[in-house]
């Protein structure tokens, strides 16, 4: 691209917070990135209209905005939010015909081929150096549980959608089908991301010192930055749920990954993987991700690795955008 | 293609026969199809070769294999068969170098758009009329467990590879974890497959026999056929064996059907899939498929479809191969 072409507008609308920014080619402006609490507005267009008055550019050359939630034929539906989402929509708002909508996990994998090197950090070693066509995978753990796989293709990656943290949580023993009762009973269901979000440590975190009886517990709620804090000082409650915390969530990427065979990599994105990477191997991470009877040593051959960027999510909807004006027959 | 070219040659290796069929583009020719003990064999190339030349068909136009395993760099394993299968062989033994190894899930994906109407039988009807280019995804269930997405490209189908059936059992209740704990006491992991399968089936039938503690039922193995028909029968031991397999595979197809969107619809296939078809409705598949919480209406969405045809894997090769000769890019 040339350098005076006008940069592409792109954001990131999660649970609370949107995050936008302005791009060039597959690179974002890190001066230009912006935060937005959902609940001062009335809706997108809204806080993009002002985003882009705020930063004087009137006319960006596409816009691509990563959603929280499942995106079907052009529109997006976030369960917490009641903003009207969709590319019309955001055609207008940006003011201009070549946008797009990314689930937010798919925005992740579209980041992978554009993350600097100081933006991973290696959980698990692969066994083998993957082969450049392997697929590889994000696994996003923050104020919710997603994932998307992400295939090597000629014309560039494909990264597909999923609404992976609403399957069933995977229990395998008595306490895990007490905590899945539990949740349950409360939420009519027990899902992967009921336990491995934010609100899953805090709810997780409750249930041990509620339901699971440890001597010297108390019963408060506490918030998930207060749950780590304990974790740092090695308090038992806040210990107790981070060993079944790291436990699922080893058992669910492992699930993931043979269900995905992404030999190349498995990539951790989010607050929350953020926060627990430094005790995921004294927590039990790595055995359980590896614990899968026969395919133990197939385990072996999937690489995990943090990603360390907070705003990758835009970084994807930047070079989103920018393989599509490379490539404008791209779907 | 010319209707003078040399077929195909194609085949099916499943855990205890191989299916060889000669084909035409995408077309099997059913009078071609043969099928072999794995066991007479000492390994893929003597099969291939003793059937070219009992069909005097000394050089197809390329070779297709499908097989029940992993497929990694061109070469594939099974767990209960020592042969050597690798592209490398299969050039040499079918005498051409058009060749390819696929995943037999893969190769039931790569059927879908060659499948006849006949051949598909409606199990759930979803609530929309699917957009062209939605994802579908094919479940098999037969020797074994596994799952293949398909992903509708400009180029074609593109069909993912997964060894999902051997992920977490998803067990909700107690009983049901008193069965993954005494699978995972024989066999060190209590994974979908050991369930859904045949030999799963015959697994949970001695089960519920032998530690369910029914009045009147007794404790002898049965092969799966056996089960069949005393399920035919109304029998008490193989009716409860029956119930909780439909309903963990309701909720293992709802966990994938979640897992890759697949708002093309879910497609079954393999003889166990086959066999439980009539029984799925009443034995609860349905409202164990839409069975999660807030995303109870959203598992609408999703069609599930049985596939008849037991030959389908063939098909898919073929298919697969005559897509690459009409595109030869294609990876």
């Amino acid at each position: 691209m040339s350098d005076s072409a006008p940069p592409s507008l792109v954001a990131d609308i999660g649970g609370t917070n949107t995050r936008v920014a302005l791009a060039d080619g597959a690179r974002v402006r890190p001066q230009t990135i912006r935060r937005y609490r959902n609940g001062d507005h009335a809706g997108l267009a809204g806080l993009l209209s002002a985003y882009l008055a705020e930063a004087a550019q009137a006319a960006p050359s596409g816009a691509c905005v990563a959603v929280a939630g499942p995106v079907r034929d052009g529109a997006a539906r976030m369960t917490n939010l009641d903003w009207r989402i969709d590319e019309d929509e955001l055609a207008q708002a940006a003011a201009t015909p070549r946008v797009a909508l990314l689930n937010d996990l798919q925005a992740q994998g579209h980041a992978l081929d554009h993350l600097e090197a100081d933006s991973l950090a290696p959980v698990l070693r692969g066994a083998e150096v993957p082969s450049p066509e392997a697929a590889r995978l994000v696994i996003g753990l923050g104020t919710g549980f997603n994932a998307a796989p992400v295939f090597t293709r000629p014309e560039g990656p494909l990264v597909t959608a999923s609404e992976c943290g609403h399957v069933t949580l995977p229990v395998r023993n008595a306490e895990e089908l007490a905590l899945a009762d539990w949740l349950r009973a409360r939420h009519g269901f027990a899902a992967v991301e009921d336990v491995l979000s934010g609100r899953g440590l805090e709810r997780l975190d409750w249930w041990c010192a509620t339901s699971a009886g440890d001597a010297g517990v108390t019963g408060e709620t506490r918030a998930a930055a207060a749950i780590m804090a304990a974790l740092a000082e090695g308090e038992a409650r806040a210990t107790r749920a981070a060993l079944i915390f790291a436990r699922l969530l080893g058992r669910v990427a492992g699930d993931l990954a043979l269900t995905h065979l992404p030999f190349g990599g498995v990539y951790l994105v989010g607050g929350v993987a953020r926060a627990f990477a430094p005790y995921l191997h004294t927590l039990g991470f790595a055995d359980a991700f590896r614990d899968k009877g026969r395919f133990d040593s197939f385990m072996d051959g999937f690489a995990v690795t943090l990603i360390t960027d907070d705003y990758a999510a835009l970084t994807g909807c930047a070079g989103y955008l920018d393989a599509r004006r490379s490539a404008p027959g791209l779907p």
